[in-house]
């Protein structure tokens, strides 16, 4: 037989904080008080296993647990001396939900279950407070409406309202029991107006009908979105827990509250937290009245005139604290508490970790370890990696009122506010002045980087989350909506439109990049300040941590700030993002238009020294670390010039024809630019490209290591390789170059050729690229692309449904696709160490900056990761913990 | 050590045929002929192993070659009682290039080393004839300084031009002894003049500068053109033949011939060839002499005066046709056969493997199975299955000139002459009125194929050989030429220009797609005509192949012409291929730019009978065989429209207006539509699309199955799946519609529901796909095109680069990669398998219908392979030869 039901309190406790997957959070954090002899009002669980049993029988509970539920009430009947029903002694139970992952208000819950018509008149006598049992009866009878019989709740709050203006009352505590009583009679009717039959009486079937009501809220869709925000399978379940009532709104020497352990928003270590007297827990969480504070330092602080529960009931605050600490000290965490204090006596209702800010987060950490509590090791376990993104980006301030005209996909963290432009041009011209921009584009391209760079926000309608805007908007800290595609954007107009609201050129907008709003006008925003407890934490993450964490950077700005957050190196130099500055997208241009190489060789003649002056910064901000340089990667459409201006410009530089320029522009377009003529296929077409490229970097190399006096090792990577005959030619070529700089400046050169393993085929052949390749690295972004046969620019249009329909358990863009994707990558660490003992392996993806995937990186035993600027620390810690999780990260 | 050199001829013979890899074709065959006592005149042969070492040491020989050949020598010289270099008793060699495959003509030759003026007075007095030697002197002059010293052959026929204008001779037969010998001077002061030296006297000289010359022969552009052409490896390299001559040309009882053991044409059982009388084997071959015939019986069919062999020497007609039975007997093969006589006596020069066409290889493979030559499997390995092509699609008379403007790629074979079009409606109209038309297009899309479909043939000067016009035309046996790239298609004025060649619309233009050639005006073209052979050949290949051979096929022509070739069924029928019909497309649309559900449904009940009709039609046709439909796959925006008549249209059709059509139009368009929203994602995203197609197949299964009073059962296959769950939710949707199909008709259905396997990441998922899945086909188009990385849409711009420069050995897009694509399919083969042990797997892409890739599936296991219409006799001896090489196919 199985067990479907535990109970606990009154001495007989079958739960423990470790049966959290079975019995849910709340039901195993009431058995582990229970255990730990704190007066919990007795009742038991029913395990999540039942739910899901629930769900495959059609929604039906099996016979057995209809047995072991009676028994259960009795366990219950017998600890608190009342009867389930019973007109002179009634029992009065909760139900509520509680699954393995905190959802708090996701799910439903029903209150002062087993009052009817009877048992209402038992309670008024027990507690000599007939006001008090009319009031819980009519509560209950709102509760189960809405909850189970499906009668919302604004129904009976209309009739309450009714009732108060015929009496002329104000208030609720105008309200005699006569009145409440009055009020029951009316909700009565209405319900059986509305159902066709009468509020049910019988006890039993309330129980039943608030445990199905829970099980069923599991699917409800507010559940569902928030399973799919926070990453809960559908296929855990919840728990319900039934539990003696007890009361917070029994007159005189009653109260409830909710407290943290510690401060949840600033981690310090404080009590903190709200309580009413005389009432019920969802009247505090309701803020219909104004909670008083539980310290007097508190009310102080608040300037409250409400007598604090330290001041008002010192012993109970007393005993209160003692267990706040007795809890502390047992779970080795801040804690979220209910309690309730019931005719002086004080009924601990819930228990459970606290969620906090990232800040806090940190604090709490930090200070736990300097308490003796908990060691580092733990303390890095306790921060979400993800979370640190809140301190790293300027946020709105939480408490300001917002206008949110639409939303889209939240693609890039932080908030900003500015003047809307449509055009990156007027981004830049607009920012010289020191406005603050928000560009709004339909998408972006690289053609707009100038602008984004110069823009506080981007804000685009099409595109997902690892679209161009995305991408570019995280690597440099901008906050970023895309795919908003509710908005109608007339460019030419220079206007959009969404919902009926028209915003034009110059009027202020703000973005919520974390949350994917679109507000009108501004919202004051918050500046970031890393605090010491940051340092802290990232000091023990870096002695931990085996994968070393470098970032994906091309400019001297972002290589600053990635190393500022502490990123050991450049993992990825996207070079061409260094051909879009004005003054060099024309000899780009002049350079892909050739009909020749002499005339490609021209063209890069003038890119030689620019390109030569990017390396040199670079090199000299990375002194010491290794800086890895990705060759030109992209179609070359993408630098094509579309307008016909800028053709004649292209025409006029280089002196080919307007005609004849067109007409190769038109030749260059591609289909499917994403599988075409890109990546190394263009150092194999073009081999005076890679040359260029290969010799500015030398000789940046050997400029720098001449300043520094000491060898600086490039790293240089081939993208998009496919075979290892690719890899034969271009190291070739790479090695011939390194000769010649080498015999030019006399200078000593070591550098490194290895490549991006970023297509199925250069997965599987791993072994064979090794043998040329001295690195490899993981270009999960491409690979994610061809292994799913997903364009990622495309993707918005059906992802989201693919979300929904829990055929992809998250983008595999943002998270690694680790059975698919995965496999390749550890197949090809595997046949690269083969062909390589000592292959050097990284990842520079965007998955890079994501902890669930860098724990899957750490466990292929990769030796680095590579992630835009603002994700460094994020990966720092996501990488200790990752080795944490894989058993190692011993600091003896 | 190693032995480089394999002597030959007068009893002593160190190799034989077996050893073609070492000793080259020719060496091979030779040592052979001297096994077997014909008369071969003794020499050696310098291995293949010595070209490679050739080449790895900068092209230098080792020394011990130089004492080998020596050795080598010294046989030569003893078997025919001569001395190299001696004045009296000269012995004068060959110097011939003999590869492992049979290269005609690539490679250079060097006859009658060993003449310098000394010899050539021996020569004189023991021949008897100084006219003969003297001849002799100035061949070799002529041949050496081209082959060996780079003075071109046309300087030597300049100075005997001019010798023979000044004597008033009309014939090289007019030149006396003292005219060669004046001429030799001439010729000497020449070489002199140009190469600052004289002509070398000294014969070791002479033979080594011809070795080398033969093996740098193997890296001139000929040769490495032809080896690309025919898949030869650089790596194989070429033997060196060193033999004494012997001369076809020493006056009376001389001649020299070459023969064929049956006719290479048309494969009749004859003998075929020809002789000189007194004459070396290049006057045969070069054609300035009339040739005349071996046998009486050609002599009088050519309508020769000029006396055959058979009468004028028949003796040794007899003895060579004695010898050509020996030789068939022994190689069991038709041979190709040099043979000189000299003095009377009969020498064989070489045999080989003659090169026939496909008709005669059919009659020669049959008919040695009639003589007890060769078994039923050893006939099926002699007939190259692709040059089967040949007999299945009209060919352009090769006898007729043609004027040649531009070349392409051989994108489909066959050939066609029409007037040009440059319209797809227009090549309609004007094939309505009975004219045939070429469409000329930059590149064609889906909304050609009805103009496709009305031309005789296609031209592009855009795409690869897999690009939508190759793969369209292909499957519809139209001739194709794509990537036309220097073609200057003006499609608004009508006309094309290339090579300063303008054609306009309507003038007449042939393509052959079997060269990629274009040809200005009309050639005659010849219609194919099945033999008897061919049925039995092809009734052999069926009862030996494993594999099943079906057809990509939707239309009924399509389907009829694949049932008429032996297809099995159908293994592709590409539903969307159905819509473009011009009273479709409008409704297609009208679905696309449904705004919502209901819109959608509506355009598509205007498809469902359409749809449903094309279904009834192919399950007649196909009675009996198994149809595999794929659902609908292609990314939507190929049907959209663009222009805006066509939005007009549309908008008219559904009554939405035209602006918000438009905007839906830029809305819906990709970057990379071939990672976009397509295939399955159509399905899940919008499924109403896949319950009309499935609802439109249940019905005409329904149908047939009641007129034929069986159940058809129809293969319903998902495309462009990635992961399990997509199937889950498409399989419950067909089975949804198939019981409400069978609900109504009251018809038993029976149906599969399959996937292709298209994406890396489906293969590597295949286990849990076969848990849904109850068939996998390969899609190896798509899984080429994400395992690599690559748009066969725009791969042209980079393959060709890729193919010249080794890094790949050949299109992955015409014959399967087997290192990266043929891993994924080997793993999803076996996994597929664990996952469901009876899983039925095939194949359907451009693949299915290459012999290289067919044994690959063959050793997979696949059960079968479907390719286009016409080559599906191609795909049926290719799967019975694949059989054949994996050791299977005994047929008792």
């Amino acid at each position: 037989m199985v067990q479907w039901v535990y109970k606990f309190g009154d001495g007989e406790v079958q739960g423990t904080a470790a049966m959290r997957d079975l019995l849910g959070g709340k039901g195993a954090n009431l058995a582990e008080m229970a255990n730990l002899g704190l007066s919990v009002p007795p009742g038991f669980t029913i395990t999540t296993e039942l739910c899901a049993a629930y769900y495959q029988h059609d929604r039906t509970v099996p016979d057995a647990l209809v047995t072991q539920v009676a028994a259960g009430m009795r366990h219950i009947e017998s600890a608190v001396d009342a009867k389930f029903g019973d007109a002179a002694r009634p029992l009065l139970v909760s139900v509520r939900s509680g699954a393995r992952a905190s959802m708090p208000g996701m799910m439903d819950t029903v209150l002062n279950l087993g009052l009817n018509d009877k048992t209402v008149e038992g309670l008024a006598r027990q507690s000599g407070d007939p006001r008090f049992a009319y009031d819980s009866y009519r509560r209950f009878i709102q509760m189960y409406c809405d909850v189970v019989l499906g009668v919302e709740h604004q129904a009976f709050e209309d009739l309450l309202e009714y009732h108060k203006e015929d009496q002329g009352y104000l208030l609720d505590t105008d309200m005699a029991a006569a009145d409440w009583q009055s009020l029951i009679e009316a909700y009565k009717q209405m319900v059986r107006a509305r159902l066709g039959q009468p509020f049910p009486q019988a006890v039993e079937a309330q129980l039943w009908g608030a445990v199905k009501a829970v099980f069923d809220s599991w699917m409800n869709n507010r559940a569902i979105t928030y399973r799919k925000l926070h990453d809960i399978p559908e296929s855990w379940g919840t728990a319900v827990n039934v539990q003696a009532m007890v009361f917070g709104n029994m007159g005189e020497g009653c109260a409830t509250g909710v407290a943290f352990t510690r401060n949840p928003s600033t981690g310090v270590n404080e009590v903190y937290g709200e309580f009413l007297f005389n009432a019920q827990g969802e009247d505090v969480v309701a803020g219909i009245r104004t909670p008083h504070a539980l310290t007097e330092a508190a009310r102080a602080a608040n300037g409250s005139t409400l007598p604090s529960m330290e001041a008002a009931m010192p012993k109970l605050f007393g005993e209160l604290t003692d267990i706040f600490a007795r809890l502390e000290g047992h779970y080795r965490d801040m804690q979220d508490i209910e309690f309730t204090v019931q005719q002086g006596k004080l009924w601990m209702l819930q228990t459970r970790g606290g969620k906090r800010t990232a800040k806090a987060a940190l604090k709490i950490a930090v200070d736990m370890v300097a308490e003796g509590l908990i060691d580092e090791p733990e303390a890095l376990r306790r921060v979400d990696a993800n979370a640190l993104e809140q301190l790293l980006h300027p946020a709105l301030d939480p408490a300001a009122p917002r206008e949110v005209i639409a939303r889209g996909l939240p693609a890039s963290p932080g908030a900003a506010a500015g003047k809307v432009v449509f055009h990156a041009d007027e981004a830049e011209d607009l920012a010289a002045k020191g406005e603050a921009v928000i560009l709004v584009r339909t998408e972006t391209s690289p053609e707009d980087i100038h602008g984004m760079h110069a823009a506080r926000g981007i804000l685009t309608s099409r595109g997902g989350m690892t679209s161009h805007a995305a991408v570019v908007a995280r690597g440099m800290g901008r906050p970023c909506i895309t795919g908003a595609s509710e908005l109608r954007i007339d460019e030419g107009k220079a206007c959009f439109t969404v919902g009926g609201v028209t915003i034009k050129q110059g009027e202020r907008l703000t973005i919520d990049g974390s949350r994917g709003e679109i507000i009108r006008g501004d919202v004051p925003t918050i500046e970031p300040e890393l605090s010491d407890e940051f340092g802290t934490l990232m000091a023990w993450a870096d002695k931990i941590r085996r994968l070393r964490v470098r970032a994906n950077a091309e400019t001297p700005a972002d290589a600053s700030t990635a190393r500022n957050f502490g990123a050991e190196g450049i993992g990825l130099c996207r070079t061409e993002h260094m051909f879009f500055e004005p003054d060099r997208i024309v000899a780009v241009r002049e350079m892909i238009l050739a009909d020749d190489t002499i005339g490609r060789r021209a063209a890069l003649a003038k890119l030689l020294p620019m390109q030569r002056n990017d390396f040199v910064e670079l090199f000299r901000i990375m002194a010491g670390l290794p800086v890895t340089i990705r060759l030109l990667d992209p179609p070359l459409h993408e630098f094509l010039p579309h307008a016909d201006a800028e053709i004649a410009e292209v025409a006029q530089a280089s002196g080919a024809s307007f005609e004849k320029l067109r007409s190769r522009v038109a030749q260059l377009h591609e289909n499917n630019p994403m599988l075409g003529h890109r990546g190394c296929r263009l150092g194999i077409s073009y081999p005076e490209i890679y040359e260029m490229q290969a010799r500015a970097i030398f000789e940046a190399a050997a400029a720098v290591g001449a300043e520094r006096d000491e060898t600086v090792v490039a790293e240089i990577m081939v993208p998009l390789a496919a075979t290892r005959r690719e890899l034969d030619i271009l190291k070739a070529l790479i090695d011939r170059v390194a000769d010649e700089v080498a015999g030019e400046s006399g200078a000593e050169l070591r550098y490194l050729v290895g490549t991006m393993i970023e297509l199925p085929r250069a997965a599987l052949r791993a072994r064979d690229i090794a043998g040329v390749a001295e690195f490899f690295s993981f270009g999960t972004n491409d690979l994610t692309q061809t292994t799913f046969g997903i364009s990622r620019d495309d993707a918005a249009s059906f992802l989201d449904t693919y979300e929904r329909q829990g055929i992809l358990p998250h983008n595999p863009f943002a998270s690694l696709d680790i059975d698919g994707v995965g496999e390749l990558i550890e197949l090809a660490c595997e046949r690269g160490r083969a062909g390589r003992a000592d292959l050097k392996l990284g990842i520079c993806g965007e998955h890079g900056g994501d902890p669930a995937s860098i724990r899957f990186f750490e466990a292929c035993g990769l030796d680095y990761i590579s992630c835009s600027p603002y994700r460094v620390p994020i990966a720092r810690l996501a990488a200790a913990q990752a080795r944490l999780d894989s058993g190692g990260g011993d600091l003896d």
